[in-house]
C-alpha cells in the first residue's frame, strides 16, 4: 500500500438502486491491487446479492488479484421480520466482529453492506462506530452502503454518493428478475 | 433466459460518484447468470477502470459464470482532449459495433457504459439510438452510464438511478488514488 495514498471513508446513501451495486464495483477495483478486502453484509435474505457474491469468491480464487473474503451477517431478515431482536443480536455481533477486524487490520478494504440500517434502527452505537472508524489504525478504506446514512457519519466521511430513484420498473409493475436484482 | 424475464433498459445518471461501479456491480450479476455479456466503454484513459476490466476478463475466464467481452470505444479523449473530431469518430464507430451487434442478438447483457456523452454532445444521433434500442429484437438487457442523460432516454428506461456528490475527497485536497478511483 502506497504511503501516500489516505485512507478514504466512502458512503453510498439515498433511496435509489445502485449502492450496494456501485461499492461491488469499487471492491472490484480493491481487489485488482492486491488488497486484502472484506466483505460484511449486513442484510441477507435468499438470492440477495448472491451473484456478487460468486463473482468474489471467483475473484478471489483466481489468485490475479487480491483476496475477498464475505461474511453475511444478517439472518435473513427483512423489513417484514417478526424476529427483530434476534436481528438486533445479529447485527450487534457482526458490528463486535468488524471491530475487531479493524484493531487488527486484517483488511486493507472493508465493505460494511447495507450497514446503515443497524445504526439507524439504533441495534448498534452510531457513535462507537464514528469513533472506531475515526481513530482506526493504519491504512484502511471503509466503505458503508445503505439509506438514511446517519449525519454523524456523513460529516466523518470523505466521500458520500447519494442515489435517487428516477423511475424503477417495479413502479411499471415489473418484478425483479435474476441477473439484475441479485 | 427465462422467458418470464423482462429485457430492462437501465440508466445511471447524474454528477456524482459511482454511476460506472454501480453498473459494473450489475454486470457481476448478469455474469453469474451465464450470460453474454459486452462492455463497450466509451471514455478511456490511462488507468481508469483497469481494475474492473481485469476482474471482468478473470471472471470471463473462470468458465463458472458466462461471459464478458470488454471494448474500449474511445482513443484516450478527455475533456481537455484536443482532438475531439477523431474522439467524435471513434464514438460513432464504437455505436455501429453496438447496433450491430444489437441486431444480431450477440449479448443478453450489454453495458455502455459512459454512452450519454456521444449523444449529449451530438457526435451519434439520440433519436437514432433511442429507436434501435426501443425496436431491440429478443430479450437484451442494455444498461447505460454518465452524466445528463437526454430526456428521451429516460422516458424510455425502465430503470433511472440519479447519483449526486454529497462530499467528494478531491474538495478536500485528497488525490485520486489506486483501488479507489480506479
Amino acid at each position: 500500500m502506497s504511503r501516500r495514498s489516505t485512507p478514504l471513508l466512502l458512503v453510498n446513501t439515498g433511496h435509489g438502486k445502485g449502492k450496494s451495486s456501485s461499492s461491488f464495483g469499487v471492491l472490484n477495483r480493491a481487489w485488482h491491487q492486491g488488497w486484502r478486502c472484506g466483505v460484511y453484509q449486513f442484510v441477507k435474505s435468499g438470492k440477495w446479492k448472491i451473484g456478487e457474491r460468486v463473482a468474489a469468491e471467483t475473484l478471489s480464487a483466481s489468485e490475479v488479484g487480491g483476496t475477498i473474503d464475505w461474511f453475511s451477517v444478517g439472518d435473513g431478515w427483512t423489513w417484514t421480520s417478526r424476529d427483530l431482536e434476534e436481528s438486533a443480536d445479529l447485527a450487534r455481533e457482526g458490528w463486535e466482529e468488524v471491530k475487531r477486524r479493524i484493531a487488527d487490520e486484517t483488511y486493507d478494504f472493508l465493505l460494511l453492506d447495507e450497514f446503515t440500517y443497524p445504526m439507524t434502527f439504533g441495534w448498534v452505537d452510531t457513535a462507537e462506530v464514528i469513533e472506531v472508524l475515526r481513530t482506526r489504525p493504519g491504512h484502511q478504506h471503509v466503505f458503508i452502503t445503505g439509506r438514511d446514512a446517519p449525519a454523524e457519519l456523513v460529516e466523518l466521511a470523505d466521500l458520500v454518493s447519494e442515489v435517487t430513484k428516477v423511475k424503477h420498473p417495479f413502479d411499471a409493475g415489473i418484478k425483479a428478475q435474476p441477473g439484475i436484482e441479485w
